[in-house]
């Protein structure tokens, strides 16, 4: 090399660092969160354990994060989008079903009367849930659920239940990903439902997804061999179910655990008990103007929360926006 | 551009293209194996599927491979490893169950003999695998398998348990994950079990073992929150089972699948049966010099292969070692 190549190949070199290193500065990686106190611990958190140098440095193995789906990834109000789904089907099916008329739970759901329907309490939900959703092959189901989700709007909110996720706890899905985590979802709803959107709207795969689950049968068809949902259910994944049924599936302990409910609790505080540092996050719905203001179901964790160095997320204060449709990009 | 720049392009390019056909034609990718009918269609397959241009290509998170672990990954004669590690730790807690020196089947496991102990048949091994596999943390279990794989040896073989994977089907596994396969083990063996040396001797991390489980149990401890291993039992993870758990694991259906016994007939089956172009692998266990010759258990499926399209991989034939220390390398 001559001297003057030299010389440019190292101006070029110079000029290269310093565009990363500006490049690596500027960019906000979570735009969708506002600064505070929470945006810092998730930063600095995540910082610090995919860092070598680091004493709290985790192994990309042990790097596993795991969310709840409703109410954490995406809205869960005036109801479950998995129920609005049920109630659908039940209205698709009813032709064929002329008894259903004068039958409860099924009478309600055909004179559209929530009310008469929440009166019977959850235990009315089972008998739908079964007509709505098994009897079937697992595509047949994933068909279904991806058809609804992509077509039927929120009654409140006028939106395809598809774009209701939340920005900025998707942000930080891809965000941890791109940080070499495994992340899960972690759901008291229906694993075969979370798993008909999970990829196209989270960037979850379908292996990453634990839910609750009717049971599968392997059956012979025209076709081959088909797995069917059918009636009988296994113990839904809530409470201390989820903990277990974590070890299951992922057979480590989460290092990273996001949730909204008591439901979630025992995940949190197994997360948060492991010996490795962890974060735990708590969405705290607080924001009646872009989604909805509750914390019924959720009295308990949030109280624990600060006594156990958790981070409650205001949507409020934390979520620079809610929706994707609300954002200003 | 110039004619001469442009030329010189093209020499460039064909050179590029040239070098990148000799690097790619040149290496073995499966050195394990020998030329022969079964490795021309793994290569071709793999090929075929990972090419963008090819009508049988199959996008990267549908390329799911499931491979049962005793008999496909590593040995599984003249008994189950599992099953060695039980009697191993009901040796192990004898000083603290007197009553075991009076008591079958723990007895016949104290007196070492091994044909009482199979004449009680299989009910028998049931109140062993409690004793020795339940009653602590996951944590804890995963402490003592290791540790006993890491150390004992094979009564005939007289090599550690841990070493005795088939080199072959481990670098299977390696050549499909670096062509964008996500590789599970579903096997019959206890799901924990499996863990504890998955990720170390095969590079399959923990999170893609689906095995038999026992109940997991959420307990508070002096320590935190921790999961237990407690007696009851599910369905164990064999014939039909092994298509729902994948269905109920991965969400899935398989487009590659390795087995080598009756038991992995109906995960065959099932992955042969999907849309996609499909691989079915099974290993037929004939070869006494190296390993053991055997075919009980895998009548049915041995059977049926040939009808069915599915490759039988002859240990003898097509393995051109059997064990990581029979390697010439």
């Amino acid at each position: 090399m001559t001297k003057a190549r030299e010389l440019i190949a190292v101006v070029l070199l110079l000029a290269a660092l310093g565009t990363g290193e500006i490049a690596h500065a500027a960019p906000d990686v979570l735009p969708a969160w506002n600064s505070g106190a929470v945006k810092t611990a998730i930063l600095s958190y995540v910082t610090t354990v995919t860092d070598p140098e680091s004493d709290d440095y985790v192994a990309a193995s042990d790097r596993v994060a795991v969310f709840d789906n409703d109410g954490t990834l995406w809205a869960e109000q005036p109801m479950f989008f998995q129920f609005e789904f049920v109630l659908h089907r039940i209205r698709q099916l009813a032709p064929k079903h002329p008894e259903w008329r004068s039958q409860q739970p099924f009478q309600a759901v055909l004179e559209d009367d929530r009310e008469a329907l929440l009166e019977q309490g959850l235990r009315a939900f089972r008998p739908l849930a079964v007509a709505a959703q098994t009897g079937m092959t697992l595509e047949q189901y994933d068909d279904l659920a991806s058809a609804f989700l992509q077509t039927a709007k929120h009654p409140e909110l006028g939106t395809r239940y598809i774009d209701l996720v939340y920005a900025p706890i998707v942000e930080l899905v891809a965000y941890l990903q791109r940080a070499g985590f495994k992340v899960f979802i972690v759901s008291g709803g229906d694993i075969g439902f979370i798993r008909s959107f999970s990829e196209q709207a989270y960037g979850i795969p379908r292996e990453n997804v634990i839910g609750s689950s009717v049971e599968y049968e392997l059956k012979e068809t025209a076709a081959g061999l088909a797995v069917f949902r059918e009636g009988g259910t296994r113990a839904p994944n809530v409470r201390r179910f989820k903990a277990q049924n974590i070890q299951l599936h992922i057979g480590r302990r989460p290092i990273l655990a996001v949730g909204n409910s008591d439901g979630d609790l025992a995940m949190l505080q197994y997360t948060s008990d492991g010996n490795e540092p962890t974060l735990v996050l708590l969405i705290d719905h607080d924001d009646a103007d872009r989604e909805f203001s509750y914390n019924e179901g959720a009295e308990r964790v949030l109280a624990m929360a600060p006594g156990q160095g958790w981070h409650t997320v205001s949507v409020r204060r934390d979520f620079s926006f809610v929706f994707p449709i609300q954002s200003t990009n």
